[in-house]
């Protein structure tokens, strides 16, 4: 059976994967996500030798994912300065030789759980990851879907609640974005504690469902997916997605009726691959690439 | 050439219109929406007898999309009472014996601009109607999307500007969404007059282009289209769209950067089919019914 390799390149860590057709996680390291310079090498190390058919990267952002483009396969304007404008894809390529996969972070895991896990049933979901930052990966048609450039979901206005004891939100670029709302870090300033000291304060998980359900209210209404996954690490919080449930169920006001929206239970999930869903997800783009390129041959 | 039929089923009137493959509409009336019993006849009385290869109807909703469902072709849970569960399809593949191609009516409109119109050199694309109602069609990669439902982008909620005079929005469902502050009834209810008496009211317009051009940067976010068309009747205030091009710009504080966004005015346009987008894209749906029909004989 071919072997892949996954990396889920982080702003933190880089998780470095090997994998089968089946999916399966073979083995599996975590390297800090320093500079370009000291972690490529390492990465390189990793992946080298080993056989490898193809490569899938699902990748912090934002990235160029337009195979026309000239800067396709770049890290583009990330804050993370070091790997602002890095051609990720291209150095790949050129020191393992093997076709190399590429889409976001959160549209490989996304895929991951498409392909494998709980939304393999339905054509149309989307991948909420609530942590350090929030994202959303879109699968339409099966796919990972890019469109202009790539959902930018996170970022979505939302309306912060009155009595919200942060004035406004921690995002650079917007006042009252969900990223700057409802994220891991955005939890701690308005606390002053990380959520995972929190489990027991009612007041901090009902506002957090409240900012995550008007999201994905808004989801609903844009994006129409069959099934909605919640992940990343503030949603290790037990209590939080049942809440999420009935605030969506709460500002939708029945507006949108039917299907996923008569049994919540169902239709907004967690996870289900134990957060291998990331890696995953790069074994298909890996795949994906591999059965690209010998068409293309 | 063959003949094909469309139908711009809205709550207020039905446009009847007759095309060819080429999407030219070669006659059209319009005829009061009224109850099914009065005005399915009337419909009816238009397109038969005509030669019509297949009829596409682009249809006020919710409706139902699902063709594995009991219900498809249904007009759902409208308020518009005597039309509630009505299977307007069924009704018109008896009566005509002709495939009937079904979406809803910004579906339909966002149809005719990406086959004929200025959405026809991208792929995915949205187009958002500002009238009565507040609408917003989807295609992505060429086709209507549907998901679960049917996007409902109308609907999202967003966050009021502090000094807009009016309370809450007008919407029976929801306090603050785009239909309930920035529909040319929001308009009406808020100022006392209609929009179109309000014209030189520069207040008017700034709040409103606030209010879509928050919508935007959402749809821009989740979405992620390639262009993006603004049409309906509040559209005609030929000052509003520069006011929503640069509240998207001011909104998205430079975070989505790169294609689009860099040359708003060919990104966020006008619509270009001289209000013949919605019958258009209903012949589209007819030709494809039509297709469809005979790849499955």
């Amino acid at each position: 059976m071919l072997h892949f390799g996954a990396l889920e390149a982080g702003g933190t860590k880089m998780v470095c994967a090997i994998g089968n057709e089946n999916g399966q996680i073979l083995e599996r390291v975590s390297i800090p996500t320093e500079t370009p310079e000291k972690t490529m090498p390492a990465l390189i190390d990793f992946f080298k030798d080993k056989g490898l058919a193809a490569i899938g990267i699902g990748c912090f952002g934002p990235v160029d994912l337009d195979k026309n483009s000239k800067t396709y396969g770049f890290i583009t304007s990330t804050p993370k300065l070091s790997w602002k404008n890095y051609p990720i894809v291209a150095e790949f390529e050129k020191t393992l030789g093997i076709p190399v996969g590429f889409d976001t972070d959160v549209n490989a895991a996304a895929l991951g759980e498409a392909v494998w896990g709980c939304t393999k049933t339905v054509k149309n979901s989307i991948y909420i990851t609530v942590g350090t930052g929030v994202g959303v990966g879109v699968i339409i048609d099966g796919k990972p879907y890019h469109g202009m450039i790539h959902p930018e979901g996170g970022h979505i206005f939302i309306s912060r609640r009155k009595d919200d004891p942060m004035e406004q939100g921690i995002c650079p670029y917007h006042a009252t974005c969900l990223e700057g709302l409802a994220s891991g870090p955005a939890i701690e300033k308005r606390w002053g504690v990380k959520g995972a000291a929190l489990s027991d304060r009612k007041e901090v998980w009902e506002l957090e469902a409240y900012y995550l359900g008007q999201a994905i209210c808004t989801y609903i209404m844009t994006l129409s997916p069959e099934r909605i996954i919640l992940g990343g690490g503030v949603m290790h919080q037990q209590q939080l997605l049942p809440m999420v449930r009935r605030e969506v169920q709460k500002q939708m006001c029945g507006y949108v009726q039917g299907k996923g929206m008569d049994n919540l239970d169902e239709y907004i999930v967690p996870i289900s691959l134990n957060d291998n869903q990331g890696a995953m997800g790069c074994i298909k783009l890996a795949m994906d690439a591999w059965k690209e390129k010998g068409e293309a041959q």
